[in-house]
């Protein structure tokens, strides 16, 4: 029998979580859980069935462990919370600001239920996290970068979208070669909001709109646009479609130290990510975490945990005597 | 008081790791400890003793893990079982083929003696290991990569000089360029031996020596370069000790796989190390490993343990709470 998942949320992420659990042999889904009408959701998986949000804690005993695939604004700090009592729950909370109010609301929570609750899991947070900690306990010395992309940021791109005159919006955002570069050759640069990543945004504008003012508007918005370097290009719904539909993101992690008596010899630690799908990649990210969860608790553990508190052996359907002799 | 550290063997690692703890303001040396006359050894840590190896166990109660630096050929099999009795110990075991085995001997001593015993710490087996495993949690259905280099390899050096009318050598391992930009374009390419890697190799000749011969000796030689395009150079001394002092190494593991319900898209995870000092940086992960030791075994943990069993909190300096805050 494999673990059983529940899917809360059934957007995005939800749906790249239920394609995951496909690729992991050792896992089913048990059901999604939506504010919808069930009976208006259409599901990919054929034995596993669609229930109303409101009837979660009645499948209690049929599920190991509950994702929740919600929103960081509004849904997560209420729901994580929530269902930590009676789930092993994982979430993908990404509001770095928050993280300890949302752990310690999680952790009691999952305390009084006797669950492991899994926050901000994803790749950043996520696999960056961890990959930053990493390389600071190995060099103490040093300085991190963090860059992100090339990828579409739905943030940037909704923001476009609110602008008089524009029907839809893209935006990527693109690290600076040269940033990146100097970084790599250990040249330990300073680098301001503008040195590290353009954006470049592909907008549809509705019929007679003015053009003109559309890109003042996005090139002088405070916060998003206004301290990088930004191109615009006006582009017909079409070629939306058929040229920007995906959701592809990715970034790089580097640290950058030194070792040695005198500091002599430089090291360069990159961790990169090129990704088709952020929203499945996170899903992925998001069922090897659910396996430890599930492990973690059966092991008699409980209470609230990042990537930083799970050994790597927890997140491999692999036995640990296999991962020491193919994989160490 | 910080965490005293052991170090037994003073070659190249062994003074890695003394350069390592004094970036580490939670630790502190303890003593070297040594197969050679202890008057004969001069160590840079004005605080710490030498002692000879055979008066370790009267030094037991002064340390909290002792760092074994050793060679995997003969020292690490015997000495590793041999003291995790008695300490918390770290090596850099790295015969792949021999792991099970030396996990079986040091988990059966270390369980007997109550303390916690991490073997193959380094970055391969160490850090390439880990990212080996988290990349295939994550996608279970992908391809790994695994190339080293730009480096320096002791084998293949060590095998130049063995070759008659050779005075010294040093070879490097250099990954090939188009078989990376394959990898990392998704192409999911079937490399052979000689596809992912070359050769150099920078010999001084003794007077007199038969250049040709000793160039017809190394290329074909089996199993280190009969296999790969080599380029031979015949230097100077000087020419060797001025431009090939270094020990760099590094390299590269990606794993190129696939999500989405018909595995429509690609994600390339890629984890590299650009190193100035082979034996220090591997000395850096040891020391943070130590850390991990010494905390698991006080939280009451015993036994062998590798990078798999090690959940990467315990191996920063940092507090859990400024981990979540900062770092997450």
């Amino acid at each position: 029998m494999g673990i059983k998942i529940g899917i809360l949320g059934y957007g995005n992420l939800g749906r790249g979580v239920e394609c995951a659990i496909k690729q992991n042999d050792d896992m089913e889904l048990y059901g999604v859980f939506t504010r919808r009408d069930p009976g208006s959701v259409s599901i990919l998986t054929k034995e596993a069935g669609v229930y109303s949000k409101d009837d979660l804690l009645k499948h209690k005993d049929n599920m190991d462990v509950l994702i929740i695939c919600g929103g960081s604004a509004t849904d997560l700090p209420k729901m994580t919370p929530e269902y930590a009592k009676d789930f092993n729950v994982i979430d993908s909370f990404d509001t770095h600001a928050r993280i300890p109010e949302h752990f310690a609301n999680v952790d009691k929570a999952a305390k009084e239920g006797g669950k492991v609750a899994m926050i901000s899991v994803g790749w950043d947070p996520g696999m960056f996290s961890l990959n930053r900690a990493y390389a600071n306990a190995i060099l103490p010395e040093g300085k991190d970068y963090t860059f992100w992309g090339k990828g579409v940021s739905q943030g940037h791109s909704d923001a476009i979208r609110r602008i008089e005159g524009v029907e839809d919006a893209r935006q990527y955002t693109i690290p600076v070669d040269k940033a990146l570069t100097a970084v790599r050759n250990g040249e330990n640069p300073e680098l301001g909001t503008r040195d590290k990543h353009t954006r470049e945004c592909f907008v549809v504008a509705k019929e007679g709109a003015d053009k003109e003012r559309i890109r003042q508007e996005i090139v002088t918005m405070p916060n998003y646009f206004d301290e990088y370097d930004v191109t615009v290009h006006f582009i017909s719904k079409e070629e939306l479609e058929r040229d920007h539909k995906g959701i592809p993101h990715g970034g790089f992690v580097i640290r950058s130290g030194v070792s040695g008596w005198n500091k002599e010899n430089r090291h360069i630690i990159e961790y990169s990510l090129k990704l088709d799908s952020n929203p499945e990649f996170t899903s992925s990210v998001l069922i090897a975490y659910a396996r430890a969860a599930y492990r973690m608790n059966r092991e008699g553990m409980s209470g609230c945990k990042t990537v930083f508190d799970v050994a790597p052996a927890y997140l491999c359907r692999e036995s640990p005597e296999y991962m020491r002799a193919h994989m160490l």
